[in-house]
């Protein structure tokens, strides 16, 4: 006997979730029927508004209920830099750091062929666009911040991107490697402690 | 700089999935919106009409979308056997081993005072309604077989149910505990098999 076909549609769409099979769909889809119905509805709600209204900042295409984001139209900030980060997480912590006042711009992704995610995936076309606006008319980005993640991908991308702006005249740097907050040599990894080394400072 | 309210208030419905805490959601979150817009679509749309023609069957408390579920409409079953089952789960395995033909009772649970779950959230007045249905009138059930999960919160359920039951005069049994198929004396843990033994038959 099966499960009735409204059910059977809903784990289904459950699947749709990153990191969720079919047991755990149908443990989900258990759960919110006979123990949050309410919450459900909410998520069905929230889900739906979230996609009528929210599209990408044109300028960081961060995501945004306007067409440019509270931060990029903000007088505060710094218009010289631009800071690339791969997402929306990622540039919320470089905010709570409270030393960063420049623009970002938000790839949504890293460069990962075998995912099937290119340069036009991550939007480099726009980032460039944004970059360079700096270069000839509005003449405000000076400098370009790479932030992606110091992962194998993350590291790739950040390649890819500063050969894109290099060759375009562009001002490229890339956040510092080293040793953590707090880190003790005896602890680290090798990779990192050379990577500390090479990146030494002149004091 | 905080995320727009339309995405935080996705993340935080999201958050009502059992399992998933505020990392996972915000995954959830922008997965959906950037590379899975039209899952997340139908994953809304799913829900809404789930909840929606979703219910309970009258007779055996699974899901249904009819007031009486296929199962327990059908004249094929036997109606003198009513297995009881901690989730529709257990009753698809059971349907699965294709030997039981009787009908089934779902509790959707199991006891867990810890939880807050006790004998009105797993519907045990329905049950016993169910079960009495062969006491006197319609004189169908002549056995409830007790199929909830030898765990420790299976093994109490069933014990509860089966104290109900048999005050109110329904014989009741309980599905064999031993050595599962292809078990090796050698390797099964010794409260199986203190168990198997326990539970020896007569050949």
């Amino acid at each position: 006997m099966n499960n009735p076909p409204a059910l059977e549609q809903l784990i289904d769409a459950l699947r749709c979730l990153p990191g969720v099979g079919p047991k755990s769909a149908l443990r989900m889809a258990y759960y919110l029927l006979q123990r949050d119905r309410k919450g459900a509805n909410s998520l069905a709600l929230s889900m739906q508004n979230a996609l009528q209204v929210l599209g990408h900042c044109t300028l960081c295409n961060n995501f945004s209920e306007s067409a440019i984001c509270p931060l990029c139209t903000s007088e505060k900030r710094d218009a010289t830099q631009l800071c690339v980060v791969e997402m929306p997480t990622d540039l919320m912590m470089m905010e709570q750091t409270h030393s960063y006042t420049g623009m970002y711009f938000v790839l949504m992704g890293r460069l990962s062929p075998l995912d099937g995610i290119g340069p036009k995936e991550i939007n480099l076309d726009k980032l460039i666009k944004r970059a360079q606006d700096g270069a000839n008319n509005q003449g405000q980005v000076k400098e370009v911040i790479l932030a992606t993640n110091y992962t194998v991908e993350g590291e790739a991308t950040a390649h890819y991107i500063s050969e894109l702006l290099k060759t375009r005249g562009i001002a490229v740097s890339r956040i510092a490697r080293g040793l953590p907050m707090g880190g003790e040599i005896e602890y680290v990894d090798s990779g990192t402690l050379s990577m500390a080394l090479l990146g030494r400072k002149q004091l």
